[in-house]
């Protein structure tokens, strides 16, 4: 019966792992945003609420929280920032919408579709603007700083995604660029916010920021690879969306500079003139299973995740430790 | 010709003055946007030096070195954060523009205009993490608290202007609630910031930021009687798209609660169910005439006005005191 649970703790993700270690710090996280969702004005707090309040992985919080813990810092202020962070977090998911949204529905927007984009744009600065003031209540300049200096990073990485729209001749390097400002630079900012309320050294400091941004950008990479891997779609994952949308990411990418003048023409026309037909989704994943363009795209990711888990060196041993390593390949894993 | 100068001098808008005897520290506030502009992102740069830079009457950066000015205080960060308080305000020109532009065109959206939107959201963002980059810049919580709020306080208001869209059950207490918090708790904070950076007394920045509340609202009260002005409309001004838009405001409720039932159904068919025809707007006009509305909201401008002047006793004498008093009637005779 020991054993067995044991066994059973082994096959669980880090990501519950850490949860569950982290428990009393993430329940703490959960009421803060719930009374900083707090506003007079009922719509923003029944959006928000819905939105924030509903869950998820809690990803990036419990970055912050993980940090604080292995270097014994203080955590009463770890939770006020993993709030702060997943603040920021949602904003950005809730701008997103307004751009994917728009970027879908071309010419046949209904009333309640741009009610709902007005609302996206609004609720999403109020959660911004509670944001920092909630880093105004932490009182430090140094995590205004980290947390200021990501959300404006941030902003630049969506717009250069937008620039990149449908261009086919992005190089990796750009697409490595987007993502590290889109998706990496708040995981980096919510593992160096951990360091520094544990007063840690800079080069610790660093050394946390570097695990968050390599840890990003192994995310974010196996998060488009997902979008286009077939025998995820097998276990009943709903893939395709990028390809629907025109996304440039990851696998067409690969795929497009891989691809014989054929194939250059197809991904030239689907993504690059959003010209879809019946059956086009498949013909994609077909190509990027014939490239093996899945098993590459992963071996890029691990490059990130073996730079991220590096910095772990530094770290002092403790039970979330271990977790912080396992979540490198976890990330990377689950798309395969 | 002494005389004529003189003569000249006195018939400028009370901006131009200010602007005149502030004119050092402006060039420094648009030096210092300028610079803070500055993106790797080159469409970014690009889009924000368009907005930002091309100048406006900069009425918020203003009061801030105005109010600093009168108060003998600290100039360089008045300076600094005059610059972010127009970054702020730019940041929400930003977004408006995505709710107008996105209930304008219902159903008829072109790509371009798609693209215009999402630009729209994401460099707004940039502007408003920039903000918050450069109050970190100035150091000091108090001045990020204020302008922190501001922030999270102006999103409520968007969303309270959201919420009574075509609504003419809304009551008088309820739009000032709304324009209060969209557009008052700015400028507020513009003269609050002014003071807290000249070290004043807590109850002088109290006093500033009752002036820029009373200022913003008269000054908002104002500007959506001008829109109704035919009067105006006889000078050149361009008059007419609040109504076209079906804005919720102030002589839209005055006309609608004092009009007869014809003329509550003209309304409740044209704002209350966007249903307007040709001619619609000369009716609108002509109602607001006859009832005298332009005149009676002026009356409820001036009340804020006041309210506003007599914040100002506790001012030093200066010669920027003159000028902040005649900007309270200059932002309503305006719309005479």
């Amino acid at each position: 019966m020991t054993a067995m649970q044991s066994s059973d703790k082994r096959s669980s993700s880090p990501l519950e792992g850490l949860s569950e270690i982290l428990k009393p710090d993430l329940d703490a996280v959960n009421a803060i945003i719930l009374d900083k969702l707090t506003s007079d004005v009922p719509l923003i707090h029944q959006i928000a609420s819905y939105l924030i309040a509903s869950g998820g992985k809690r990803i990036r919080p419990l970055l912050t929280l993980a940090v604080t813990t292995a270097l014994d810092g203080d955590l009463s202020r770890a939770q006020n920032l993993a709030a702060v962070v997943e603040f920021i977090h949602s904003a950005t998911l809730l701008h997103d919408d307004v751009v994917d949204e728009s970027a879908e529905r071309r010419g046949q927007a209904s009333a309640n579709d741009v009610f709902g984009n007005q609302v996206s744009v609004l609720v999403g600065d109020f959660l911004f603007s509670r944001s920092f003031q909630l880093m105004v209540a932490d009182g430090s300049l140094e995590t205004l700083r980290i947390l200021s200096d990501a959300s404006a990073v941030i902003a630049e990485g969506e717009v250069l995604q937008l620039q990149m729209q449908r261009n086919l001749d992005t190089s990796w390097d750009q697409y490595i660029r987007m993502i590290g400002a889109k998706t990496a630079a708040l995981f980096a900012a919510a593992c160096e916010v951990g360091a520094v309320v544990s007063d840690s050294a800079p080069d610790l400091q660093k050394a946390m920021y570097e695990y968050g941004y390599n840890l990003g950008v192994a995310f974010q990479i196996a998060d488009d690879l997902l979008d286009y891997n077939a025998d995820q779609a097998a276990l009943g994952k709903q893939i395709g969306d990028d390809f629907k949308e025109g996304k440039i990411s990851a696998p067409v990418l690969m795929a497009y500079q891989a691809g014989t003048e054929d194939e250059k023409a197809f991904w030239l026309r689907t993504i690059g003139k959003d010209q879809q037909e019946e059956g086009d989704l498949e013909k994609a994943q077909n190509m990027i299973k014939e490239h093996d363009i899945i098993r590459e795209g992963l071996d890029k990711a691990r490059f990130y995740a073996g730079q991220a888990e590096k910095t772990l060196e530094n770290l002092p041993v403790s039970p979330v430790k271990p977790l912080l390593e396992q979540l490198l390949h976890y990330v990377i894993e689950r798309s395969a």
